[in-house]
């Protein structure tokens, strides 16, 4: 047993540091990286995804891995869930044969060119032989890795969040759907005035980088384990808990974009620096699931953010930083700005309200797919028809429709649902906290350093050593339950 | 045959990636790399540098280089030289044994920051016992190394500088002491006086970067394959010509420190992008030396940044930036300014005219330590005496004595002189450049762009598949000649 379990950590450590060496690439790539020189870096990256896949299909350690999964029960608890995780990842290459293996990964690497071109020239047909393919190997992907209890699209969910079927999902948007249809198209009817200083205005980039870092030191985002840097779309990217960096991005005819996208980042990036620095060695040192993981980021960005009590205590620096372009500008008027409700066709800058709408049609349309009764061809028309019924509005092109997101083209299906069962969680996580303290105090008081503890200890320390599902039951003390979503939407969008 | 270039071919591309992903993590570490973060990357890079020790040393790969040495009058031209240059790379980790080697190695990891501390007290005392390991290790290497044809310090001379020994290094320092040593004393004695403007002005870093950014197009130096950063110490990172990364530092009151270190930089950057893509396999795509090396970046600093010609094309736009700043300064007085000459202590600051004293004090140096006739503990009042001989003054402490600089706590011996030999081989190629086209002309017109042409043709395109002096011979015409040095520098100075 000790043998297997040495051959299995002392492997874990080689494939460790040459992932760590693929993400700072990667982070390279994506910040300073010159255009010139992406051939040649695609040339190395090739030859290093080649030594990777070497040593995840080496022998040894595959033997190594099976018996541990043989004789799971054991094992301590830790290297339980370590040893399913990587079994659980290994699934496809050890199922997929080799060659398809290749020609899928080969596939993808030029799926989203092919995407990002169509998108550009509005031509879902140009997409559609290439979403052929990838949907026909989702599906053969199903095949390989479903087991009695998980089948067809109930694969692909639990890739992204682990114990989610459709049976939940459904359940969950059939409450939107009944809630949230409705709703939406009275709140967004009749437009608001905003103040012309907030949309028409520009704000210089580098008062808005000043601002930007003032929100880091009032999140608390530890620079010492951290970066802020600008890239051309924002993300968070971090490699265990010490290394954890975040982007934005500056729009100058925009006071909000930057602001929303750092503290929406900074909530991914907070998590991943609250993890136990005693899990660094396993493979269990980021955040549980997708949903779990946005549901911070949603939380701090939407539910701390935009909150008018966040804006009681911050938006006199804001107005003095801002101090010519924000003159005359009241807290309400900002408030009411930063939470304007509106039928859009665009996900990534949808409202907080309408958010979950959108991704209930990406929802419909991958469960269609998976099962067969959708075929890939009719999926632009099924997206405006969707669109017109649960937002509202009916996309007049493909560009800023089915063509909207790289997802798809990247191979990511059941990715999408996690984005709002995240903003679902978000609010019965916060309803739990606030029965341990008064949030908006602690918001209003510039104490965000309590709600960082508070998720610290209920949620983000223990990494992926615990499921969701887990995580929800212990930080919230039931399971997930859709109502205080729908409740906290309605409540916020109705005055 | 086949077989063995094919095994050795192989195992350098592999070894290339991995030699690409320790690049970019070192590129990280000086860029963005978070401070809390140290202890977990060096456990990655341990890892990682293990598994490369176990590619270098790999028995197959070892007998390959072996056969195709012991066959190389066989091979082509450019395997030749890559065949000569691996075998001299593995050399070291061949004879040492592996134990000692890994000493050595763990030892330098910590040299540098005792260093940096002893520097920071002003403690040679400090430093005084890794200075003697190091110089210990120094004399094995020196006896591992050595051939019938090499030997004692002139084996290190060649690691930095192929083909350079101590007679013919002896030969241009003699000269240099004889020639410059009385002509700095006239030169530097008596101050002119300059304007306050320049020595006492704040200048604003937005405006210093809008000018630096205007040098990299002055110079032409490729944006789509290079990048401008800056850091706390200038310098320049490349793997391959398509991706060439410099820095520089910018200090407020100091219009000259970002402008010249950027042109420096970038005499070192454009080389590299000059180098011809059809190398990037091999290992040879790289600057040839040290020398050669350092003679681009002091030509593009020094004779092309620092002459008036230039300033003739781009004074105006510097005071058109600089309107406040520069109000009232001339032209004149800008360039007095940049090319005053004064006694001083710190290599890293003086400027161009008494530089090569500066280093003639640590080749003396290091020529008595490697042969045994100085002892380590001798070093500080021996570095003291000599730059009253040399420099004409006479340091008061350590810190800005012996102890200023890195090299020696990271275990470059025999690097120094390169930094002499780089001016003084930049004189020389300029002389011959002259020759094909009025370069002062070319300069005031602002058409840098025919210098770097000729550069590439006659030097930059052959990396390292031609040794200095095969350039030297090739760009000038004769071999390497300190008279053009000494004469551009009395002239220079003499007005």
């Amino acid at each position: 047993m000790q043998t297997y379990i040495d051959t299995y950590k002392n492997m874990r450590k080689r494939l460790n540091a040459y992932g760590y060496s693929m993400w700072v690439l990667e982070w390279d790539l994506e910040t300073d990286h010159p255009t010139g020189a992406v051939d040649y870096r695609a040339e190395q990256i090739e030859v290093l995804s080649n030594e990777i896949y070497a040593l995840e299909t080496d022998k040894k350690y595959n033997k190594a891995i099976d018996y541990l999964y043989e004789n799971i029960d054991k094992l301590d608890d830790l290297l339980k869930r370590e040893i399913k995780k990587v079994q659980k990842e290994l699934r496809l290459i050890k199922k997929m044969p080799k060659e398809e293996y290749i020609d899928y990964q080969v596939l993808l690497s030029k799926s989203t060119s092919i995407w990002s071109k169509a998108r550009e020239n509005d031509d879902f047909e140009m997409f559609l032989p290439i979403l052929e393919k990838i949907v026909a190997y989702q599906r053969k992907i199903v095949r390989y890795l479903q087991t009695p209890e998980l089948k067809g699209y109930d694969v692909l969910l639990d890739l992204y969040e682990e114990g989610m079927t459709t049976k939940e999902y459904d359940v969950f948007f059939e409450d939107l759907r009944n809630e949230l249809v409705p709703f939406v198209l009275t709140a967004t009817s009749g437009k608001k005035p905003l103040s012309r200083k907030l949309t028409k205005n520009l704000f210089p980039l580098y008062k808005q980088k000043q601002f930007n870092m003032y929100l880091t030191d009032v999140f608390k985002f530890d620079l010492t384990h951290g970066v802020l840097r600008t890239s051309a779309h924002p993300f968070t990217s971090n490699f265990s808990s010490f290394d954890v960096r975040i982007t934005t991005r500056y729009i100058e005819n925009s006071i909000e974009s930057a602001i929303f996208s750092t503290i929406h980042e900074m909530g991914h990036g907070i998590y991943e620096q609250n993890i136990n620095p005693e899990l660094k060695d396993t493979n269990l040192a980021t955040g549980s699931s997708m949903g779990i993981h946005e549901s911070q980021s949603r939380m701090y960005e939407n539910m701390i953010g935009r909150s008018y009590a966040f804006w009681e205590a911050h938006f006199d620096h804001l107005k003095e930083i801002f101090d010519k372009e924000l003159k005359n500008v009241t807290l309400l008027e900002f408030y009411q700005y930063i939470n304007r409700a509106e039928r859009s066709l665009v996900r990534t800058e949808a409202d907080e309200l309408t958010y979950p709408l959108h991704i209930m049609v990406r929802y419909e349309i991958e469960k269609l797919l998976i099962s067969g009764k959708l075929k890939a061809k009719d999926v632009a028309k099924r997206w405006k028809r969707l669109y017109q019924q649960y937002v509202g509005v009916r996309p007049k092109d493909d560009k800023d429709g089915v063509l909207q997101d790289i997802h798809w083209a990247a191979g990511s299906f059941g990715y999408f649902p996690t984005y709002a069962l995240g903003s679902a969680y978000a609010a019965q996580i916060y309803y739990a906290m606030n029965k341990d303290f008064n949030v908006e105090n602690a918001i209003s008081d510039n104490k965000i350093e309590k709600i960082n503890a508070w998720l610290k200890e209920h949620i983000h320390q223990y990494g992926q050593s615990k499921s969701p599902k887990e995580l929800m039951l212990l930080a919230t003390g039931e399971p997930f339950n859709s109502k205080y979503y729908i409740e906290y939407l309605k409540r916020k969008f109705s005055s």
